[in-house]
């Protein structure tokens, strides 16, 4: 007889737009969901069926909130990896599992990851402080970035020459290679306890100029069949390598050589996944909830070629939300929206997503950028 | 600038598992959902923003509910209308009309309305009580309905012969000439307060064979596009006499003559648009919130046929309900699981229901008894 998921708790530490999308997917599966976050209007807030507010980098409150669920995951990385450690050893199911959210954490150790068991990457070197940094200009030009708690844009800088060193970070970082890179796509790969693994067709990321955040995604990827298949590649080693059990999602560069490097990698439902909804077999959060529940993880064929245009606050304005050009947008045939319930917009926050299907991928280009004119979250 | 849907509560009398559909696309445009519903376990209960436990048909309990909200809708057709006109006379926008669904309550006053508009329809006789239906027997063979709170298959029932006249129902109905139909369809359509009018490619729904509740659904239905377009304009011609805001499903006949007769109709999302989800443009959920929110209507296009499967409770078993053939299921590209959240099965209950995606009709078919046979409600 099969598993019922209708008896089992899933904690989720984060209830941001990841969670929020998680929940809308965990619905159809009678998944109860207890959500932890700092922010008491979280956007997982009303719809789950427990939150509690709490810090989720508190040993104490991590560990009482897992002691109620049978199954703990994440939407985000910066967690108390030493509360989930426990839960695991007292038998709590925790997907994926602290040690590596913890190694992913730290940039530094991601990239000594990377260099140890032979996946591409830029060449590196660690720093400790700033002094670190100075004494090497001869490696530049070279992004400089934060080991900890760097995320959406923050914690990474270009350090073009000499002249700019004085920027570099004072703390335990790295300084990486500038890569002159073709493309920037990401592959996200799935991984139940069963030992299967799949990966979503690869999707090509264009980033905001200033806010070092995605602004674009298509999918799939307009690379060689060739450079497809050694993404996916890159992606299912990244997570054998780690022997992770979750979602993954691999950003990687495309050289303009065509070599491959992964940048990074996010053990959770990722920017670069969320066209899936709406254009693939299997939805990222669905295929979350199946790797951490040890479901049958779904397929991923793409069933429409798909844009994601992230709707971010709009610059200069502050304040309770408001959302420009709903209508004009929604008329349009394969266009969806998604809000992410988050009262007060701030320059470059992430306040919502659309999705554009179309089978004509130079028309789905000109129409993200259409819509991404129509729609502007103004306060 | 455009309305901000974020800025209005929308009440929904009835948290069953179309207010949980509805709930999970209102989710993607931040709309606050209030709901009223008499079992404290409803399937809405842990996702809406608001849940009230009362009365549907009780008309202070609707009134007080209705205040709070700017804009009140329905996802049962059982309540009490009184108290909806009076909100709707107070200034809050209560859609469908509250005057239509009283008419559509009761199929007595249904079938009145289609032969006063000249609506097609089969030819009918109302009955006030047990004798006036013995009167009937040259009529015969007919099926009697109640003209009350007949639904999921009760109050209606086939009257063959002389033989079967003592089961006849003792309350206000209706016999209605037995058709020797062909097929039996469905067209959702969708009107908002601008007028748009949509409606949604017919489908081909098969019932069970005891149970009278739809077992398989198909779409596109496998009718001519003579008889397509008929269809269509007869979906239209219903939404505009009525003059309804809103969405509404319009059953009907084809019969071996190719006539199309409506049977029934129903003034919210419906049993036979839940493939909408994953094989449509837009979900009829999703299109009935556009539709009383005075948003623009969603394309309706089909992107793949689909089948939908409902996930009746097993006969024999009640309790604590346990999905058996979960993983099997799952595990096979295209397969759409939904269950409704209902702690208790019972032989027959709609706990949730499948949607399957196959470009191939035929195969389509085929999958669709196999997932019957496959998932298995059970205590």
């Amino acid at each position: 007889m099969q598993k019922n998921y209708q008896q089992k708790t899933l904690g989720i530490l984060g209830g941001g737009q990841l969670g929020r999308m998680v929940i809308q997917s965990a619905i159809n599966y009678n998944i109860d969901i207890h959500i932890l976050d700092p922010d008491s209007n979280a956007p997982c807030k009303t719809i789950c069926q427990k939150f509690v507010q709490g810090s989720l980098t508190d040993f104490d409150t991590v560990y009482a909130f897992g002691r109620e669920c049978d199954v703990i995951t994440i939407e985000i990385e910066n967690v108390n990896t030493d509360a989930l450690a426990k839960l695991a050893k007292e038998g709590k199911e925790v997907y994926p599992q602290p040690h590596l959210i913890k190694l992913i954490q730290d940039k530094r150790s991601q990239k000594s990851f990377y260099e140890e068991r032979g996946i591409p990457t830029a060449e590196f070197i660690l720093t400790e402080n700033k002094e670190d940094v100075h004494l090497q200009v001869d490696f530049l030009p070279a992004v400089n970035k934060l080991g900890r708690e760097g995320y959406d844009g923050r914690g990474v800088q270009i350090l073009k020459s000499k002249e700019e060193l004085h920027k570099a970070f004072d703390a335990p970082g790295l300084l990486e290679k500038l890569i002159d890179f073709e493309k920037e796509i990401s592959v996200i790969v799935a991984r139940n306890k069963q030992g299967e693994v799949i990966t979503y067709p690869s999707v090509e990321c264009s980033f905001h100029p200033t806010a070092n955040l995605v602004e674009f995604l298509f999918a799939p990827a307009e690379i060689s069949p060739e450079l497809e298949q050694k993404a996916q590649e890159i992606a299912k080693k990244v997570i054998l390598e780690l022997d992770l059990i979750g979602i993954l999602a691999v950003e990687m560069f495309v050289t303009k050589e065509g070599e491959i490097l992964v940048n990074e990698i996010a053990p959770r439902p990722h920017n670069s996944g969320h066209h899936t909804i709406e254009a693939n077999f299997t939805s990222q959060f669905e295929q979350h909830l199946r790797a951490v529940l040890d479901m049958p993880l779904g397929n991923t064929d793409l069933r429409c070629p798909a844009a994601m245009v992230n709707l971010l606050g709009e610059d200069g304005y502050s304040g309770e939300a408001f959302v420009e050009g709903l209508d004009e947008a929604i008329r349009q045939k394969g266009v969806y929206i998604h809000l992410y319930g988050k009262k007060l917009t701030k320059p470059f926050r992430k306040m919502g997503h659309v999705t554009l299907l179309d089978e004509n991928v130079e028309q789905l280009k000109q129409r993200a950028k259409e819509i991404k004119e129509i729609i502007k979250i103004k306060a």
